[in-house]
């Protein structure tokens, strides 16, 4: 077999199509219409599908769920309306990495099975399809990660007996859990990419609005989520990774705090920096679904099998002693090094408005400068001089995509020094101490008795992005540098009439001027808008009901109008 | 003033004995007795006292809060006796760093008159007289951590305005809970030793058994709990450094999970080693007072102040689920790398017949390698290279202990590289799973339908140490690696008739040769003899159950003989 990593990645992308059962695979005159549109979710992937299989794709994961432990579909209608929506999305989106469509049946007949036989589901999640970033290692599946150099080894290294064998913790639960796993997402290279775009299958842009990436680093599950082909999906998070994404295809995200879900076993970029770690992350098409499969993991505690993981349960009452409740939040649209595109500013503003409708607070937020937080994020992604990623790239000679030019240049250079990589670790603790104590010093501002309830912000300064225009991931790195728990939630759409340019904003500094000067109405227009709403470290349960409160207030909005 | 670190230390001894009242000044004569005795607790220091100063400091720190907040003492009446009884500690003794008596008495006014005015006690340790570890910064008192060069300075440095205004998070929290702070107590240089000695004061010895350590780093808190001064102290652990003189001193000790309590803002050394880091740990003159401590500040909510803590109230149902049911102990008494000393073995052994004969099953424990565990934990140790010792050793020229030579050398070396410290925290998580993996593999052998409830093994080779004698820190370092949780209690003590040399041993090594070598049974008769009770990660609630069963079960087989 060729060595060459342009030959590899050829032969893996053929292998991947092949996987698509024939009648599946889309007519050429589909794919050329598809090209021509801005926007090919919704009603153009959906008339492809027949009205059942539509019907089943549009659920949520929750009501999937319900449906099937009530017996109105199977878990194999179910699994082979999500493969065939899958196949179609991949063909127009370029957004898998792997296809397992075959097993996923096979356990979906098994599960009806025992559904018939028993009359019980096997566990919450019976027969509900979950797509996974291709981080994770699924029994009798590849995982490359993106790189060319790691097809047909485990995790780059060859022989090992490991390859097809070893299985992420997280996906041995959800299988235990009755979830169907039939396909893996795309990423781009090193996973620090705030798009989708690697040597072996290309690149992923957002279906919403072609002209545009569809994010990153869980790009792949933004995309196939947006396209119908999954409603559940679990990707990761360093500085966005699920958060980007989900924003910027309309869908949901959570990111927890680290050490609440299990990251054993799952393949990672310089998994030894372990000081500001990655994050497993949840996306899905209704915020119910991310509790849905967070209470679903902790109810197999999995802090018994991962020593990273904190025993700690779904705590109900922390859910629930928001609701009904006047709550405060607090407001931060604007970090003074990048100002966000308009669309976002008008996303912001949406929420705003309307949880102050409903009768909620909302004050300023004015915490210690989110520009230190960037340099202490950045500390530890440069941590290892790119050893990692060099040593991905080097297994088969494979090129660098130029969006990560400026962070690992042309090849590797000295780590960090110890003595400085530790200081590091100390100005982390520092910041976020006075960060949490800013909070606390909130309660003084509230009017509730209690500090800020949670924080909207933006996910990044622009509705989804150009390619090669990411120019800055303050506004969501600081949740990982702080290990904060944030919802990423959809709000609006980029609006051309309604998101004009500004050509009189005066620019802060150059990047600010980069970014703003990027902002085309035209090329913007219809690209999702989503904020964040972040709560503290550990804080999943809270907000959980403080995005539903958030979701409620601006639906109610858009009802008045 | 003299910057000559022999000088410095001088005139701080001096300042220290000056702060105790004339009045507890001990005679000559007095002191020269206590340096002929072997055994200086008990009697000996009681007979120094009034009865109701000996009946107020024989109690633990539960009836104490008791006691107070129903009238029966005074705040003031506490605080007189344990100043009283820990002045005279320190001056047999020499454990402490620090005086502070007239702000104890102070506080207890201003306690009595809280009390006096409305009935009722400011928190549940009003009144309960609290020593400190040499690392706690509390308002007004210096903290010099065993460094002539800390002397005058914060942490080292001069003119910070930071010297005596800063205050431990943890040391705040006790105060608004009512704990009355009266002394900080002594340790070894760099906390890196199971003996206590530094160049500031000198060495503290075991008042148990004078010819023996007290064991360290907490050193000097577990001499002045044998010697009465305190019913309960605070102290932190990163290789036994509680559990170990808890055992060498007979009182009681947990070394919580880091993350469960507050380690802000108290010294320490190397702290951006962050990777396996130094707990917070509690010691005290019963295992009730442990929990006392802990539900205490647990109360005050600590996660929303620092943001290494985990969000994790007391959590009743689990410290209540372990009463009442028949539990499976493991036993370790040997990690093959050092056989403990007779005294140890005995102790184990009367642990294990205990609880058996309380109806508990008890089988063997066989884990990953303890030796692989010990290289690891090693790795993180000496990872800065000696940099921060040197570096505080460096500001008066002071010499290194000896018992650092073999660690330390003459001088720093190389810090290990950053990609090796990395790989260093993958062995780290790798060994850990395979340790929680054997864990629950045992629900196999118990017969309770559960893993293993608790291990029980050795705290060090040997009941309490000969100076210079400690050579093997393999049974308390697993815990620190692991990140578990373990209660040191005390079982028995050193007995030469009970406890022989046993000239047959078959050395494993010539570590083991050396340890068994120096078991001499004259000198050790009388030294205390604990074990550890290790349970898994923030598993405070269940090993506080724990810990009383085997005591109940031990103090049953007393009764019996």
């Amino acid at each position: 077999m060729s060595s060459n990593w342009k030959a590899v990645a050829a032969r893996k992308r053929a292998e991947t199509l092949r996987k698509i059962p024939q009648a599946w695979v889309l007519a050429r005159d589909v794919l050329q219409e598809a090209r021509l549109r801005r926007d090919i979710t919704g009603t153009f992937i959906s008339s492809l599908l027949s009205w059942e299989e539509r019907l089943i794709t549009d659920l949520d994961s929750v009501s999937l769920a319900l449906q099937i432990s009530h017996g109105v579909y199977t878990a194999l209608q179910v699994t082979s309306a999500f493969c065939k929506r899958a196949a179609f999305a991949h063909q127009l989106n370029n957004c898998l990495h792997e296809i397992f469509f075959e097993d996923a049946r096979q356990r979906a007949v098994e599960l009806d099975e025992y559904f018939e036989t028993t009359g019980n589901t096997i566990g919450p999640l019976h027969g509900v399809p979950i797509s996974l970033k291709d981080q994770f290692h699924v029994k009798n599946v590849e995982t490359t990660m993106g790189y060319a150099g790691w097809v047909d080894t485990f995790e780059g290294q060859k022989d090992t007996s490991q390859e097809f064998k070893i299985e992420s913790q997280l996906v041995t639960e959800l299988r235990s859990l009755g979830a169907i796993l039939y396909c893996k997402t795309s990423l781009p290279q090193a996973l620090l990419v705030g798009e989708t775009v690697n040597n072996l299958i290309g690149t992923t842009m957002n279906p919403v609005n072609q002209k545009l990436s569809c994010g990153g680093s869980s790009g792949g599950e933004g995309a196939l989520q947006a396209l119908g082909g999954s409603s559940l999906g679990v990707g990761t998070d360093i500085g966005g990774s699920v958060r980007i994404p989900a924003a910027f295809c309309g869908t949901y995200s959570i990111k927890p705090s680290f050490g609440r879900f299990s990251y054993r076993r799952v393949a990672n970029s310089s998994p030894g920096q372990t000081i500001m770690p990655s994050a497993i992350g949840f996306m899905a098409t209704s915020v119910l679904s991310l509790k849905l499969i967070m209470t679903s993991l902790l109810s197999t505690k999995p802090w018994l099998r991962d020593p990273d993981v904190v025993d700690m349960p779904w705590r109900n009452i922390a859910e629930l002693e928001v609701r009904n409740t006047s709550l405060c939040f607090a407001v931060f649209t604007n970090d003074e090094k990048v100002t966000p595109h308009p669309p976002v500013i008008r996303a912001i503003k949406m929420v705003v408005d309307a949880v102050k409708k409903a009768g909620h607070k909302v004050i300023q937020w004015e915490p210690p400068s989110h520009f230190e937080a960037c340099d202490i994020h950045q500390s530890f992604i440069r941590a290892d001089g790119g050893a990692d990623l060099w040593k991905q790239l080097g297994l088969l000679h494979e090129p660098l995509i130029h969006q990560l030019a400026e962070l690992f240049g042309t090849g590797p250079v000295e780590p960090t020094p110890l003595l400085e990589y530790q200081a590091n670790s100390l100005k982390r603790k520092d910041y976020s101490a006075r960060y949490m104590e800013y909070w606390n010093s909130t309660a003084e501002k509230t009017g509730t008795g209690r500090a800020v309830d949670a924080v909207i912000l933006p996910v990044a300064p622009h509705a989804a992005v150009i390619s090669g225009k990411f120019y800055h991931y303050g506004y969501s790195e600081i949740v990982n540098l702080l290990d904060y728990t944030s919802v990423a939630i959809p709000v609006t759409r980029a609006d051309k009439t309604l998101d004009p340019f500004d050509s009189n904003y005066k620019y802060m500094n150059s990047v600010d001027h980069q970014n703003w000067a990027d902002y085309d109405p035209e090329i913007y227009d219809g690209a999702p808008a989503g904020v964040q709403l972040m709560g503290r470290r550990f804080d999943e349960e809270r907000m959980i009901s403080v995005a539903g409160i958030v979701i409620d207030a601006l639906s109610y909005t858009h009802l008045e109008h």
